[in-house]
């Protein structure tokens, strides 16, 4: 016995999502079988029109309403300052803060062979790029501090050190907010420890 | 800044879904801002025709191609038994079995007063109707061996005790297949002792 044909369909469409394994797919089908046909129009036709409104942008491959973007287009934000990340969610993390007016690039991604992911998979070359145009004067490593983004990170510095003028950064590392010592890992502590600030 | 309203639009459909959270629902956007517009159209398609194949039987009320299910309308399979589900993918574990030939009954839930689930939002009337009508011999309470499930028998056999003809019966209750003794509970190993079977 299997379940009716539109209902099988459609649990093979969410399992292919990421995270989201066979038995999870069957209770998020099941909760829209009770839901009003509207509701799942809407959500059909939310689907099928994503990328309507969601142009990437040529210059720092966000996702936006226009390409270029309303962050590379805002003449108000330094384009001598290039933050990079690896995907587009961070971007909009950094930009809660209010912290940064400089300008993004979205690598997609980190190196991490396990997963195929190599150099030649990321925009690397679009940074370099960037770089090679003159009016970058730094560039702010935002990737993870886990072993893909700090390799990724490694190789960055490297590619770019045949460009001395720019000077490359990243971002602190330290205690979080709200952390507590007695729990904090050894690599958290030792980097707070290294990097402690004078008051 | 926000996202784009098309992306924000969905991370809303997908947040709606139960066990989906924001961070979870950004992360499947941006999984399908990556694929082919033609997977988007497949995707949102399936979910817009959902109810197009799969009709509720009105006999037994779970979801199937036809009305009623085939199930039902399966001469072969015995109607003097009705096994009581809580929910349709409840039927399809059974199904997978293939040690039940008898019919079923989805109750549409559990009784459980935390969630808003009374005896009244559960199809109690229509398992009484199918009872007076005289064809059923046996009800096999197949509700999940916790609280709600626990509750919700009790309450089913007290209101069934009014049918002195039926036999009420509930699936067996031990050691599930490759438990270790050591590690089992205590309800479930008293049961076990209680129910120990005659070799």
């Amino acid at each position: 016995m299997n379940y009716p044909k539109s209902i099988q369909n459609l649990i093979d469409q969410f399992t292919k999502l990421p995270g989201i394994g066979p038995k999870t797919a069957e209770r998020l089908v099941f909760y829209l079988l009770y839901q009003p046909q509207r509701e799942l129009f809407q959500f059909g036709e939310a689907i099928e029109h994503l990328k309507n409104s969601a142009k990437q942008c040529q210059k720092c491959f966000n996702f936006a309403e226009s390409d270029p973007c309303h962050i590379c287009a805002n003449s108000k934000r330094s384009s001598s300052q290039v933050c990079i990340v690896a995907k587009p969610q961070d971007i909009q993390a950094i930009e809660k803060t209010g912290a940064y007016q400089g300008l993004y690039h979205v690598l997609g991604g980190n190196i991490n062979p396990i997963e195929n992911h190599y150099p030649e998979n990321l925009r690397i070359k679009e940074l370099i790029t960037k770089v090679q145009s003159g009016t970058v004067n730094e560039i702010i490593l935002a990737l993870n501090p886990d072993l893909p983004g700090e390799t990724t990170s490694l190789y960055l510095i490297k590619t770019l050190k045949q460009y001395p003028q720019i000077k490359i950064t990243r971002l602190a590392r330290g205690l979080p907010m709200g952390a507590d010592l007695e729990y904090a890992d050894e690599i958290t502590l030792d980097n707070a420890f290294k990097n402690r600030q004078l008051l």
